[in-house]
Order: structure tokens, then C-alpha cells, then sequence
């Protein structure tokens, strides 16, 4: 089964590709690796979720965040690739969480991404991660993430 | 026109190559790809900015002091390259930027350094980016960026 | 001497590989590129420091812990690519502390990883260096550490 046909099976939602904002690019293609820009849980434009965790919301919510801001990593890789079949790799993923003091399950949080990423690509989709929680984050939202792709 | 004559016509005053200090390097170059270490708004080792966003100054100080972090990575790429001619894609820019509770304007404050990028470089200054509010950086700064460039 | 000599006569603890966990690689290679996933403070599972520089712990822990995140980054190194022997070049490596707000000495603290990436590698360990300062990390550890290794 490709990799497309699986974000289908699973029932998730790719949005349009982001459209370039400011004086940066959605993604660089440097020989076979494709560089992401930081993704977060937006829809449209508009946060999904905000807060920080540990204090606002939930680890659930959390998770339920990564797995928004990697649709829209996905988003970013068929716009640039052409399609998800030609991702080979799923390199490596930083996963940033908006972390109130003393919140320290940052990797339950990314694992929102990490787990979907395993479910779509298989053995391809199994990455090096890092995961850190930081004070804020653009738009308020709990979550962003970085992905380098070998297409 | 060169990308050494666009640093002169746009009055960009890139500093001399920072000095290597302790036990790591301004760059390493991997085949194509440049990794550049962090780079802070400081000029002849003193810090031009001090203090953190959403608290202490401004997100146009941020802007400003994103731009002399930029010239600080501009220093290290000519040093390392020979020239900025040699420049042939800035690929991705991580900024981080000290914020406190609540601030979420990381991407206004990075765009100082994006701005400056797409107008000394082009399309090639076109860059994948990820900014992020984190809660203090090296000597006091507001702003810290990281860089790959492909020459 | 090799690589791996050295460890022995600088007596590095270097421990058993890590463990796969959740739906993530301690380590993805693309070409000669190796990137590593955070590694933390950890020795059999269990954090050897917790805490918050700044607050909980001294700069001089804050060395200790990034040395001891750093054995676990060799031993991932080892057992990806067989030998540290195999290792060309430390690429780029990203610390980050965990910091109480007005801690600035983020690079002395990872100076506790450079130093010994240059005591064991030489020139083949000097890196290109990213430091900052995040609220929490998980398992409440005061250090994480991202590598690049080329091979």
C-alpha cells in the first residue's frame, strides 16, 4: 500500500499546502533532503489549540496538537515532493512543547507526531527525534515541529 | 550584482570573523552544506541587546537585534567560504528567541534576520525556518539564530 | 591512538546501547550523515541529575550532566556505526539547559560535552555549537543534547 493511500485508510485530514508567508519558504530541498519549516496545530490560519502544557492543557490535548501540526508537515511535503510516495525517509523530527514550569512529559507530547508518522510510513516513518519544552510559541500553541525528509 | 556587492550597497556592515572560542568551531562544512553555530546580537564580543521579549524590549528592538545576529552569521559564512558569492542557498534558519510568558511574536522578531537574508541574497536567501520563544540565551540576548547554508 | 583507545585511556564509561523507545530511532543515517536523537543525563534508565540551572544546580553540575548525556550520544554513535572509529566528523551539536530565568551561562554548561567530543575525536571533534536556555526538559533533566556525526 502507498503511502498515500494510507493517510486515506487512516482517515487523515492533509489540508492544502501552507501558502508562503513572509520572507521564508514552507521547505528547501538540498540534494535528497527536504528541510521543513516549524509546523504548528493550525487550521486555516487559526490555532487548533492553546496554552501551554502543564498548566492549560491536558497531555492528551497535547498529543492531539503534534498530530495536528505534523498533518500540516505532511501538507508541506506532497506541495514540495509531489506526493507522500516519494518520501523515503523521515529523517529526523524536533518537537518543540510550550511547558509550564516542572512539565516534564515532553515526549508523550511529540509522540502525537511520532506514532502517526510510524503509522503512515512504516519502517521509512521511524526517525531520530528530539523533544524540549520551551516558554512559548508563535500563535500561542502548544506545539511545533521541525522535520528534515530524505525524498 | 554580487552578493558582496549587495552587503556594500545595502550599508550592511559585516563584522571581522568571529574568533574561534573554547572548544568549538563558527562552522564545519559537510560536503555542500555549511552548519553554522549559534550566532547573538553581539559586536566585538559585547552584547548590542540585552533582555528578554514581552518583557524588557520591544518586538522592533527584537527585529534589530535579529538583524545584528544575521551580520554575526554573515561574518562566519564569508570567513569560512572565502566570499558570499560562494553562497549558493541559505536552507534553514532556526531562531530562538529569549520571550517571556506570553509572548508569542517569535516569527515578527526572526523576520529581522529573514528580511535581511531575501534582500542580500535573493531567491537564494529563501530559506525553510523554525523560531521558537525559549526562556534565556548565552550572555543575557534576546535573539540566537542557527543556520545551514549550501555553497 | 583510535577513537576507541582513547575512550579506554581517558576511562569514559561508555554504556550499553539504548534501547529503542516509543516509535522513534536513537539514530537515522542519511549518507554519511548521522543524526543522533536527544540524549539526557541518564545512566540505566534513570536521570544521574534533575533540575534547573540557576536554581537547583550549580554550572559545575550542569558540565557533569552534559558529560554524562554525552556517553550516552558515543554510545549511539557505537552502535549505529559499529566502532567510534568510523567517526570522521562531530558536524553540530545543539545543547540545551535546562535554565531558571537570568541564567546566561549556557555555554559553559555545554562546554561539559565539547570538551570531551575534542579530548576523545581531536580535530575530527570540533564542532560547529548551538546553546540555549529551555524551561523543562523530559524527565526533569537539566541537560539535552542533538548531534550531526559524519561517518
Amino acid at each position: 500500500m502507498s503511502f498515500e493511500q494510507r493517510v486515506v485508510e487512516l482517515g487523515c485530514p492533509v489540508p492544502d499546502p501552507p501558502r508562503p508567508v513572509a520572507t521564508y519558504e514552507p521547505s528547501v530541498q538540498v540534494g535528497d533532503l527536504l528541510f521543513i519549516s516549524g509546523v504548528i496545530p493550525v487550521r486555516e490560519g487559526r490555532p487548533v489549540f492553546r496554552g501551554t502544557l502543564g498548566r492549560d492543557l491536558s497531555g492528551e490535548e497535547g498529543y492531539e496538537a503534534a498530530q495536528v501540526a505534523l498533518l500540516n508537515a505532511l501538507a508541506t511535503i506532497r506541495h514540495a515532493a509531489g506526493s507522500l510516495d516519494r518520501v523515503r525517509r523521515i529523517v529526523r523530527m524536533t518537537g518543540y512543547v510550550a511547558s509550564h514550569e516542572g512539565f516534564v512529559e515532553q515526549p508523550a507530547v511529540i509522540n502525537g507526531a511520532s506514532d502517526l508518522l510510524v503509522r503512515i510510513f512504516g519502517e521509512a516513518g521511524r526517525h531520530a527525534r528530539v523533544a524540549v519544552g520551551v516558554v512559548a510559541l508563535p500563535m500561542g500553541v502548544p506545539v511545533e515541529l521541525e522535520l528534515i525528509v530524505q525524498l
